[in-house]
């Protein structure tokens, strides 16, 4: 939901077919073969709806299921693991980089990879933060328990000297206010939904995709949201991100 | 698993089947409707597999789909509500009843009502605890944040003057050594696993299918496990649970 917000905010006159696997989040504890089963479903349902274009708005499936996706698909498939590397080799002046993620995304080290692959002498220190997802869905954004946790789990990487911090997971930028206290004022965070939209946003334009600002108030479709499972709480979240009313459709 | 391991105790002629849904885990943050429909998907599993009996081994799923699951399936189908509410019934001296579990089961109101049915004098206080089960997925069993976060979860409970408190969630009894220090030394636990294993054990000698105790040793057959995904650290949980190597089948 923060990718299609972030990618809301920068296309504006854009119409976005989003699906929410809720009924089998988090996908960040699962394995990678589960993982890829999952997301190959989701990006078919995608293109039933007549997506062009899919963005796998998640880094554990952006991780694990990428390569199978695009073998699979014959339409571009964007993921969040690249632009979010592209902005923190942009912004890192050391060339330290610390990467926090879900359990699926640190282990596949798809950050250190396209990271080393290329800038060989940066050095990418990785830390899985498995609580967080559970600690954003339920809506402990201020709370002292999650303030310990996140202290607990930047303690390593505190050590480490670096510079620039990838939040790996969509849901660490609601944590954002929270994360940058504690891993020190100076360290820049790289927000992989924002980097993503903004990919996005480049992408269409060198394609020529964008819409042509005048057709926009004839163009303009709406947006659709669905999801596979609907319950008070995913709703109050996704309005909390959207910041307005937001029609969740259950398939 | 708990359950599982619950019934090997009390029934250890019996092979069990065993299905783990982990790839759809956690039940407890969903709808009913998606709760039923993947428990009706794992119950027909298991019956394709040779069961005669199926336990719903999970509190969420016993408090919305239970009633569906009987009318569709033609077999002897066993929750873990109605043994945990026997115990506690049995138990209280006051009769005043706290229940912690999942939001699923909270929002069902199961406990009460079965507890009300039966006693409506009593007086039955709940609360639901959502980010339990994911700390005990990580196996967080002894950090400080997992007590603080269950001081605040009791919190509510602690001035309601029970004397007898249920675990309603199978994840909950790897807390116990935490939960009776904070409710209170002299508050029964009631551990749905447990009363669900001895509930099974009196239902077996009711209908004259316990096996015989010579035919033991013949007829033990291998009980089977199987999951819906498999990760290093379902494969930690299961061995930490049964105290011992266990062969879980990914299916």
């Amino acid at each position: 939901m923060t990718v299609a917000c972030a990618i809301e905010q920068f296309l504006p006159g854009h119409p976005i077919c989003y699906l929410g696997d809720i009924a089998r989040t988090p996908y960040g504890t699962k394995s990678s073969r589960t993982i890829t089963s999952y997301s190959i479903e989701n990006t078919q349902f995608l293109i039933n709806q007549g997506a062009e274009i899919v963005v796998i708005a998640c880094n554990s499936a952006s991780s694990v299921a990428s390569d199978q996706l695009r073998k699979k698909f014959n339409i571009p498939i964007i993921e969040v693991i690249s632009p979010a590397v592209q902005q923190a080799l942009k912004e890192t002046r050391s060339g330290r980089i610390g990467i926090i993620g879900t359990r699926a995304t640190i282990r596949s080290k798809v950050y250190e990879k396209q990271i080393l692959c290329k800038e060989p002498d940066f050095k990418v220190f990785s830390k899985a933060c498995p609580l967080l997802v559970p600690l954003v869905e339920e809506g402990w954004l201020n709370k002292r328990e999650t303030k310990m946790i996140l202290r607990r789990y930047l303690h390593d990487l505190k050590n480490k000297q670096i510079d620039t911090l990838v939040l790996g997971c969509t849901h660490y930028p609601l944590l954002k206010h929270l994360i940058q206290p504690r891993i020190g004022k100076k360290i820049k965070l790289i927000d992989s939904s924002v980097s993503t939209a903004q990919y996005l946003k480049s992408y269409l334009e060198s394609k020529k995709l964008l819409p042509v600002e005048k057709d926009n108030a004839t163009k303009i479709q709406k947006s659709t949201f669905f999801v596979t499972d609907l319950t008070q709480s995913v709703q109050q979240v996704a309005e909390k991100i959207f910041q307005r009313p937001l029609k969740l459709e259950r398939i």
